[in-house]
């Protein structure tokens, strides 16, 4: 049983090392080739939608209404609003729905207030001289690329456990009309796996801000449960109403990671100010999204239950993977003292924080071993983790056997590069 | 038989005027409903597609490669780079193959622009004091409107009959650096039905240009011929790289009217250079786009002789209805001789010229009498057509009976507005 590295006599820690850079050694020499970085489902959870695939055929065409195969419907299908409506938590006038990506209307959400401004704000964020947002971090790295390929100038905020630190995020969001906007991955957070309290929920209504100051609540894991009994998440719609703000939330949901990864729906709900401003938009860009996979949806869950009924096998398919994570850190890292990982409740990531200074070291021994990361640093806004610390796992992709002997390298890994920090 | 009105005596004219008056007057007591707006496929055409619906299955996803279910893909799954690479005659690696909408294809390849500039350029064209597009103008309202919304000044352009009137483009487009961007819809031009000419095409390739100065080549119309022998049309692409300037062309085309109007699959081509400009910005905007719907088109068609049979069908479907429109025109309005009909050979309009100064008044005139049609102007740049003289008619989406029905009130309409003018 390995002790912990602190409490190590410099003799003893040299002795670990040794034996740590055998194994790793050992592990080169396996040629392996594995990768945890991506966030991608795996077949088995693709083959659960199958279904989706033939369920919409010329009879539910024709039973649908309307002719999902025709233009138009620049909102979505009335069917798919309420069913997204019931997902968000909102009401259907409420929500558009989509194409087959959330980052896509992210991003296009963020373009037009960068082009046009939104509804309550003086013009078009572009044109003001600074523009920043908020990002809690560890983060989503494509939240951050969109900032960073616009220019925008992201402001890293600490996440504790039950979401952003809110004073810090008062206090900047309050004293300068520059910070337009912050993400949030409220549910099973991107990578830290935490949920958002209620308090934190209310605060971020309530707080004072710039009147064109837009949340973007990226509820990617809105229904990615791993337990039977999920934390319930304040809905930040209904937050900022009852606090006067209902144009300040912006929330996004998609089915990328229930049906197919790149052939599902997304959907954005806000208050009908902020929809149609969206909508003003989109009818320039678009004549409207694909129907006939809008009705696919529809048809393939038939309401909120339905999916949730989907999600619990989604559920069974991935826990033992989150399981054999858990279990090789707790048997070859915890007790070093070195490393603490996340202790996700659902989503799609563990995040994993070594001794600072080590994580870029970490991820270039893993390579060596045939192991890919994601890079370090990538969980931060512009890449740069300050304490390089933090490490993304993710675990849904690889099966059962590769993530274990990729937790076998990782854990080594973590090992071999603190140690040679302590010993540096 | 209807005379010239130019021709007749006032007293005639007067004669006339009471008849067409009392026959308007009849149309307006039936009640009618009809839109000869919308250039939508009828259901009959949507049907020809239904195998679409189910034609990828689980075992066709497999026997694909890849996972089109999950993420990644950014320019398409390779069948469907090869099967637009076909369609719009350039090599897979000048191809990106999206989501349904061409629409959104081309607007987003402007905003890139604006935001981001081009390749070749100096910087975003939106930190320009001013950016000039040229319309060739009875042209699309849709690629109107893209510019309109950006603040992008409109320059309408003549049409001739093998296209925009070459002497003024060139004479434009080498004065004045400011102009960025030019439409072209070559085949079937929407409205007017014509065909730019290899010299048309050659000149575009050639005339002197700025160097970010790019040509919008919205080929909707590729494959939908109403006659065996189509015109050829020259490839743009071919013609810039032979003119030394590859970068200038920006070619799109989409299934839009092919097989589903709202769930096709839209592509864009364009020298490699562009193409991967254009990839280095949509990858902050989406991981993908819907791989499986690509795959529905790849194995619904196997490849272009399969579109281009398919086309054949919709041919037959809405031939008849183009007949119904040319057919009442020559009974009721060719006589008069103030008024000319486009003839198309394809594509999904008509261009119907009136007396100056009647378009608006005949639109005005259709409404009262139950028939609606595309707002004058609409054709026009900003929605103003300097001689209120062009009408759009879109005769696909209703049927035959409909049609008959609505060009005799449409024919009516543009005589009694002709004969009110010519009474002052």
């Amino acid at each position: 049983m390995t002790d912990s590295y602190q409490a190590m006599s410099s003799a003893e820690r040299a002795a670990e090392l040794d034996r740590i850079r055998a194994e790793h050694e050992r592990f080169r020499s396996l040629g392996l080739a594995l990768d945890m970085t991506r966030g991608k489902p795996c077949p088995a959870q693709l083959d659960l939608s199958n279904g989706l695939l033939t369920c919409v055929g010329p009879d539910e065409v024709a039973a649908a209404g309307g002719d999902v195969r025709n233009y138009g419907g620049l909102d979505g299908i009335p069917d798919a609003k309420k069913l997204f409506a019931d997902f968000l938590g909102v009401q259907p006038e409420e929500v558009m729905v989509g194409g087959n990506s959330s980052q896509t209307v992210m991003h296009d959400s963020i373009l037009r207030a960068w082009l046009f401004g939104v509804p309550g704000g003086d013009g078009p964020w572009g044109r003001s001289e600074r523009v920043r947002f908020l990002c809690p971090s560890p983060g989503y790295d494509r939240h951050f690329a969109i900032c960073e390929h616009l220019g925008i100038e992201m402001t890293a905020v600490a996440m504790d456990g039950d979401g952003p630190r809110m004073d810090e995020v008062e206090s900047l969001v309050s004293s300068d009309a520059s910070i337009k906007g912050m993400w949030c991955v409220p549910r099973y957070s991107n990578p830290t796996g935490i949920t958002y309290s209620d308090e934190v929920v209310d605060r971020l209504a309530n707080m004072a801000a710039a009147a064109d100051f837009r949340i973007y609540w990226d509820n990617a894991y809105a229904v990615h449960h791993l337990t039977d009994n999920p934390q319930p998440l304040k809905n930040l719609l209904d937050a900022c109403k009852t606090a006067g703000n209902p144009e300040r939330a912006l929330m996004f949901g998609s089915t990328s990671k229930v049906t197919f990864a790149g052939a599902g729906v997304a959907a954005m709900a806000a208050s009908r100010v902020n929809i149609a401003d969206q909508l003003s938009h989109l009818g320039i860009q678009s004549i409207g999204p694909d129907k006939v996979n809008q009705l696919r949806h529809v048809r393939f869950f038939g309401d909120l239950a339905g999916i949730e009924a989907h999600m619990k096998r989604h559920a069974e398919i991935i826990r033992p993977k989150f399981g054999a994570v858990s279990g090789a850190f707790e048997r070859q890292l915890a007790a070093t003292g070195v490393a603490t990982l996340s202790q996700p409740n659902g989503g799609y990531f563990f995040s994993l924080d070594c001794l600072d200074g080590t994580a870029a070291r970490t991820v270039e021994l893993a390579a060596e071993a045939g192991v890919k990361l994601t890079p370090a640093g990538a969980t931060y806004p512009n890449g740069d983790d300050p304490n390089d610390r933090n490490l993304r796992l993710a675990p849904t992709l690889p099966d059962q056997a590769e993530i274990e002997q990729a937790m076998d390298v990782i854990c080594t890994s973590v090992k071999l590069a603190c140690l040679e920090k302590l010993a540096g």
